[in-house]
């Protein structure tokens, strides 16, 4: 089998164009139509095999991770997904693998109405670089230097479950839980952060882990925040899984959890948590920004006492 | 230094907005504002170390040639470039790598006014991977499918300099001479394939060496081609450092050109040369669509006798 039978076989779902997606996989390039008034937003995230994935992991959740943290960026700015380029280095031609990690892709790809529109294959140590493309009304994509002192912080979901997913996996080797699929399947909050254009001042994806992404909420406004530690959602999973004290170190530090942060002046607090409500996805007030600064990240207790935060978030160079 | 550090060091040519970028690097996605009436036009190239370029290869060069790869794909659908996202593995933090690195980039975004919009740095085997957006006028995109019967053949440049360049690098370690700045440095043909547009019926970049390239606007045009071996345009130093043989061979089946392959109808033929003398690009006629049929591509002497060629391109897979 070489290189094009290959996508011609694995990479058939992607071949057809429908939607704004106006030429598909086969050409130079791959064409779409932007809708009128719309602002294309573009975003890129890698994932290497021993890095971001075990190497061993299943192939049908490899592609879906990477397209939905991908989905994710997308969800952060309020956009609406248009399709995503598929990068792929594989170390060798495996079939059973290859139509697992397409199975999973494939599926994806219809639940989020995100079309793959084209990408590379190569041969390479295992890497998956997926390129997302979406639109956002021009002028009101969410950006993160818009928070205001006094504004609240607020996350979606409970947060540090990708951590103790994480964990669970590499103690007990069990995939099929609770935490592990929060792991390999996050939730793109696409309909979150569309309902959040022109209510949130700012707003991002927490990847890196909440004191570290919230950190660039409050840089990037030239403000610091307060997290109000009692406050933070946690899943009764994990809380049974490893314990409160640690449950809560993973919702401040643990990375991957792909809930968006978002902040909102506290005079539309009662139209944003209404216009969510609807939505079906639980959303925390957690803390609020503070006066001018440089990006500083305190927590509290309930009675304001301060808590101890070990340093947070993932770092490649570090 | 950390991930983010690393970013703001190396990569700050590409923090700043203008033309269409509306939003850079640094929040969850890059904006882009699309000229009106224009589609996106999008592609992906990746670039493993030890499989597209030697791991010692000079860092100057090789994210330019990892632009340029990418820019010619988006010169033969006639689109102008927007933007590019990075993604770039890296197995350790080497400083000096990456100021060559980012000093060649940094330098090619400007040349091609194409600035670098964001991406993901991850610590891994070595490998880039660019996405380039591009905006073309709806529906005047060069496709591979156009092609009619009797419609001439062209190609831009010269043919098999990019695999003279890689030999003489391979078998001398030299890098300064013409051949291999061919290799590391293709020229994308963004001026000839806008001035195609409207004009040309087919096109696309010569990546995988011109007789299957050909061969993929044959099949995509339900057409066959014929190639007259005599015509192939040849550099003087490809010939003299291989002979005329091995340079025609490489002018057919080397990859990585890079060089525009497009198709003509006849009754054209007197205005697309008019359209690309200005240019300053030499375009050669190398041959023509026959007959309904499947791809294939049969190269002919300057009498129309057969000449045999090997298997052409390069497959990763096969």
């Amino acid at each position: 089998m070489n290189e094009f039978e290959l996508i011609r076989r694995y990479f058939r779902f992607a071949a057809l164009p429908g939607g704004d997606l106006a030429l598909g996989v086969g050409d130079d390039c791959a064409l779409f139509n932007l809708p009128p008034g719309e602002q294309l937003a573009v975003t890129t995230d890698t994932f290497v095999s021993g890095v971001h994935f075990v190497a061993d992991g299943d192939a049908f959740l490899i592609g879906r991770r990477a397209l939905r943290a991908n989905l994710s960026d997308i969800a952060a700015m309020g956009a609406t997904p248009l399709g995503f380029q598929l990068a792929i280095a594989l170390p060798e031609f495996n079939e059973q693998w290859l139509e697992r990690f397409s199975a999973g892709l494939a599926d994806d790809a219809l639940r989020f109405a995100c079309p793959l529109s084209g990408g590379d294959t190569t041969r390479g140590p295992l890497t998956i670089t997926v390129t997302l493309l979406g639109a956002v009304r021009a002028g009101e994509a969410l950006c993160r230097n818009g928070a205001r002192e006094g504004d609240l912080v607020y996350v979606t979901g409970t947060l540090g479950d990708s951590s103790g997913g994480l964990y669970c996996l590499q103690q007990q080797g069990v995939a099929d839980g609770y935490l592990s699929e929060r792991y390999w399947l996050p939730e793109p909050r696409l309909a979150v952060g569309s309902a959040l254009r022109g209510l949130a001042s700012a707003a991002l994806d927490i990847s890196d882990g909440l004191v570290q992404d919230l950190g660039h909420i409050a840089q990037a406004s030239g403000l610091n925040a307060v997290i109000e530690c009692n406050a933070l959602p946690l899943s009764s999973q994990l809380i049974a899984a490893v314990g409160e004290e640690q449950a809560r170190r993973w919702a401040l530090s643990g990375g991957e959890d792909y809930e968006l942060c978002f902040t909102v002046p506290p005079e539309r607090r009662a139209t944003v948590e209404q216009a969510l409500a609807d939505l079906g996805v639980g959303v925390t007030a957690i803390g609020r920004m503070t006066g001018k600064g440089t990006g500083v990240v305190r927590c509290v207790d309930g009675m304001g006492n301060p808590v101890l935060i070990e340093r947070g978030g993932y770092d490649h160079f570090a």
